[in-house]
């Protein structure tokens, strides 16, 4: 196995990785110009102005502007404006949340909830970054419950316009990407009023700023100040004191307010219909996660390629000293996490493929398959978020002191991506939202979900999804139906073994939760409160043995696209280890539910040993595969490779040439 | 049990905590001015001129120079000196770097490497801060086997000067605080050479630059540039080209050069000579542990404050939101973090008396306590660093968006303590360290323990250590004899069944790691980094099962100062949910070992989440406790919490006003 996996080409590796949109992915790689490289120790005022300039030089057709309709000028493909961002992220997280508030969420928000009028006028000059904008959605008082935004804006029949009023300090939009410096137009959402009665959230077109950058009448914008990171980011706060906005201006493609304060929709029930109009606006999350895969990445290239060229301590009877990837210890970093890396990659190109079947469909959408991309979508990307935080900086320890400095790249991954696991939905508020989605199928078990606060983001679903694959349905079913009903005869290694561990641990985990909640409806009918809360910790991670158990299936289903044969052995052992990781990290839950025998449990630990020692030697082509250009990398520790090489070389030079006792004590083991 | 805890005053908690040194806590709380705080937002050219400033304003009686001899000016209690510098972590973490490094690592090296002649001529000013110095140890090649720097100084007895070089770059000091620009004189390591002999790592006193601020003639001084946190320190990067170095300039303790060449030392062994040196420096360790600790405390007090005042989703039937701290998910974040913090910090004041009655008593080291300090200030600066780390991190997501802003000081103190799981040791290094101490009595079983690379800090001492306790030895022991062979029979909160769990895995573990050791050593005698490397994941875990044995008995020891019975009371309960946390997150060995039954082990978690429910109400107590002024904390969004009261109130006030329907919608559950 170890002979033919070191005839493993990155390139062929890359092409698994690249996938459907692998052209997006070079026209980025070869697009950009020199100019597109992450800087280092810059001032907050530097990066805002450096990033300002940036975004109006990304070449269009690279794929930034895809998901506007080809009638404007796009592709009218939403993955490959998804992947188009996750590719800047690779070059600069601030550049990527840049152009991902301005083309993504602003002129996103113009696509999917405005009409003909809006598109017509706008979406071109949004194309050209001519009318940069904002997605005002935030307020300091709520983030996580955007339903109950306390921004007002009441229609008068009288004047034919709105009133959009910020009616106290906590209702002021806060955190707002593009705000602080640049933007000239938001995309607000309020509680529209009209003929005195409240038809929930809407959003509007609303002019922040005039052609000179000032701030239009009755609009206060603030500075959100010094950030962890971000730093080429201006978000900001805003502040609406009794602004008039003209009647076309609200995005009604959902709900419209007629010149006489008629209100009309489609949709009736306000819930679910400004749950329909986020639902549009998922391409959001997935960009987040990608672009925090995209990191990871990077983050892990640079960790790799270093702990291959740094040596520290002998090893007896050798000179040099010992490679720091020759470390069980640091194979124990640094391997597990370029399994889940892996994983991840293939978890999220099948959630990209998904959305664009989804969103460029002719036809309607079908909204069951539309619930599903929103649970996937809110799940993998709180997973992959915290899979990055966690990541970067165990990459950045594996670094040392390097790993502190600036110039080798760390610290900016590191701190630009943080935010991601709160922003575009708080990670613990999504899994949440991604249980309660798998709960829904059972409601008749326990009485409404209506204790659960009112994150009713999917309330309207009532379906089981559970055990829906979506990736290589039969191959998988054929895997898991192989296995024999006694464990121990079974390889630890056997792929249709680690399918159904993770399947049977979701299963469990969900319906302990529903006899949980049945048990406390029963008890607690006073207190719908607590029956929640009491199981919020058993809920959550129901949501992480479901979204382990998607990704892991979307491995296997990825191994199978793998043409080249040594490629393909290499990805099965990953998988394996990927596998055996979250068992091992989980084996726990394993044991206590008579999952794994205490022998087998132990023997899992073995081969994750042998699996680390097996993959030592691919690490390098592990992160080639990457194909993260040098340029975009920007690590001087990268740089001095060469370097090191060469002073290694002066100093075995030296100890041959010191004094012979000088030259015996350096070279003693 | 509850009504009684509602009445636990935190100023009694405050006293235990406090610990014997509450003078020295005291000290500093009141007394630095009101330019003691953190500044947010500031360049690193700001950041380092404000330092450089402020550690000329510290009131040298407050406890920074306690270490220093009473001859000088001190006070001799090294004990001091470490408390003062944590609580300098909780102003500013770049102020306590710096004092650390200059106080600490420069002014501790003169004192403890250095004779009168040294002291007599510049422990004045180095206490002063006339004399800002650097401790220049770590080169770019070597930084975890510092026994194998690269720098040379060789004695020349024809001109009675030492010449001190820089043979290639990697051998250039690296990352060294107070170089780039204050730094007037470095105590520099380097491979002693005399007479063509080398006698290894020795120290000297080296002018780096001249009253002018510029280098001095063959120093080469360079600028380590950004870095993710710490702005305010200045690192750099020094190359000495054949400078010349008086004969007295060498701190010579424990070797000593005659003017003729001649080499003396009352340590004849090299590396025993040398860890001897280092060991007098493990000040820097526990400061680094302290400060990390001090620095969770601020963390944890704005997140919990945070917690106790943001609302967000309604629960049915109750108009105005939940608060964060009252969401089990929240709980779970916060509370076990907490119950850690409270676990460390007895830890860290056994730790500190440890070093206090080593490094203050009058007759000779006691070789024995000596090694176990180093063992301890090295297994809890790797354990409280990485606790810093993860607690922070979750501190800041459990802020959402806030957390991201530098004003609210996270971002901050998560990236100024990052770099502490990597300097004054790495702490993967650190806990290898720590296992090779308690392996070493048992070598006759494997033989040396050379295979392990170089590590050899600890390697001359031959005993059993692992059960060895210094905290209420007799208590503990009770404890655990009191519990009965049956586990079934003895409740989940029973101290003595606590300890016993955490003192049977840390045997079990060593123990395993003994018989792999001698089965690897019977079988790969060719090999033997390989006998030390297959078992490296399994002898860190046996580290760190030792430190969280050692922090529980800490903490059991530390309840028994409390005075006050309500205080005491909460002390148990917390120090309940520390052991059962730890017990909870490693059940999978314990379920492995047949230390847990599967039953057992649900259990555990039941009482986990009871003791929340439990503690729930005690939270803010719990960091009132840690009594951090508010102008260190220094967070707006705890200046903001009465404004936030308010806007709530304008908010209810707005609903009541508003018309009917808009009311109604705002209430509804």
């Amino acid at each position: 196995m170890s002979g033919q996996q070191n005839s493993v080409d990155a390139a062929r590796l890359q092409e698994v990785l690249d996938g459907r949109w692998a052209h997006v992915r070079k026209a980025v790689r070869d697009g950009l110009g020199p100019d597109f490289v992450t800087v280092h120790g810059e001032t907050g005022d530097e990066a805002r102005s450096r990033i300002s300039g940036l975004i109006r030089k990304i070449p269009i057709d690279v794929g930034v502007v895809d998901a506007f309709p080809a009638a404007y000028g796009g592709s009218g493909d939403p993955g490959g404006s998804v992947v188009a961002a996750e590719m800047l992220a690779q070059v600069d997280l601030s550049l990527m949340v840049k152009a991902g508030v301005h083309w993504g969420l602003f002129g996103g928000a113009v696509v999917a909830l405005g009409t003909a009028k809006h598109h017509d006028k706008y979406l071109r000059d949004i194309m050209t970054v001519d009318l940069p904008g904002c997605f005002a959605m935030t307020e300091t008082g709520h983030g996580s419950d955007v339903q109950q935004l306390r921004t007002t804006c009441e229609y008068d029949p009288a004047t034919g316009t709105f009133d959009l009023h910020t009616p106290h300090e906590a209702a002021r939009k806060d955190y707002i990407g593009n705000a602080a410096k640049d933007g000239r137009m938001a995309v607000v959402f309020a509680q529209l009023v009209t003929g005195g009665k409240r038809y929930g959230v809407h959003a509007w077109l609303v002019p922040i700023r005039d052609e000179h950058g000032n701030p239009m009448p009755g609009v206060t914008i603030g500075d959100a100040g010094a950030k962890a990171g971000l730093l080429g980011v201006d978000n900001g706060r805003i502040s609406f004191d009794h602004v008039t906005v003209p009647r076309d201006m609200l995005l009604d493609r959902y709900g419209q307010v007629a010149p006489d304060g008629t209100y009309s929709s489609s949709i009736e029930n306000d819930t679910r219909r400004f749950f329909t109009m986020l639902g549009t606006l998922v391409r959001g999350r997935v960009t987040v996660g990608g672009s925090a895969l995209a990191a990871t990445k990077s983050a892990l290239t640079i960790a790799v390629r270093y702990g291959d060229a740094r040596r520290q301590f002998t090893r007896p009877g050798d000179e040099r000293e010992v490679l720091l990837n020759d470390y069980l210890a640091h194979q124990r970093k640094l391997l597990p996490a370029l399994a889940a890396t892996y994983a991840y990659t293939f978890a999220q190109e099948e959630l990209v493929v998904t959305l664009a079947d989804v969103q460029s469909g002719a036809g309607p959408v079908d909204e069951h398959r539309q619930r599903e991309l929103e649970s996937r979508a809110a799940g993998l990307k709180a997973m992959q978020t915290w899979h990055a935080t966690r990541t970067i900086q165990m990459c950045r320890e594996a670094c040392g002191g390097a790993g502190y400095l600036a110039e080798n790249r760390l610290p900016g991954l590191k701190a630009d991506t943080d935010v991601f696991t709160t922003f575009e939905g708080d990670n613990t508020v999504l899994l949440q939202l991604v249980a309660k989605g798998l709960l829904t199928g059972y409601r008749d078990a326990f009485g409404s979900l209506d204790g659960w606060g009112r994150a009713t983001f999917v309330a309207e679903q009532v379906r089981e999804m559970v055990l829906e694959r979506t990736a290589a349905r039969s191959l998988i079913q054929r895997l898991v139906g192989a296995v024999p009903g006694r464990d121990e005869e079974v390889a630890v290694t056997d792929r249709g073994w680690h399918l159904k561990m993770f399947e049977d641990r979701e299963k469990h985990l969900l319906e302990g939760a529903i006899r949980r909640l049945r048990a406390g409806a029963s008890g607690k009918k006073d207190r719908p409160f607590d029956i929640f809360n009491d199981v919020q910790d058993h809920v959550l991670r129901t949501a992480t043995a479901h979204i382990e158990r998607i990704t892991l299936e979307a491995f296997v289903a990825g191994i199978e696209r793998a043409a080249d044969p040594a490629a393909k052995a290499l990805l099965s052992r990953l998988c394996d280890l990927y596998a055996l990781s979250v068992i091992e990290a989980d084996k726990g839950w394993f044991l206590e539910h008579g999952r794994l025998t205490p022998a087998r449990s132990k023997a899992v630990t073995g081969v994750v040993n042998d699996l680390l020692r097996e993959l030592r030697p691919q690490m390098r082509t592990l992160v080639d595969a990457f194909a993260v250009p040098d340029s975009w990398l920007n690590a001087a520790i990268l740089r001095e490779e060469a370097a090191r090489q060469d002073a290694t070389a002066a100093e075995d030079d030296a100890v041959r040439a010191a004094p012979a006792a000088v030259a015996q004590s350096l070279s003693r083991a």
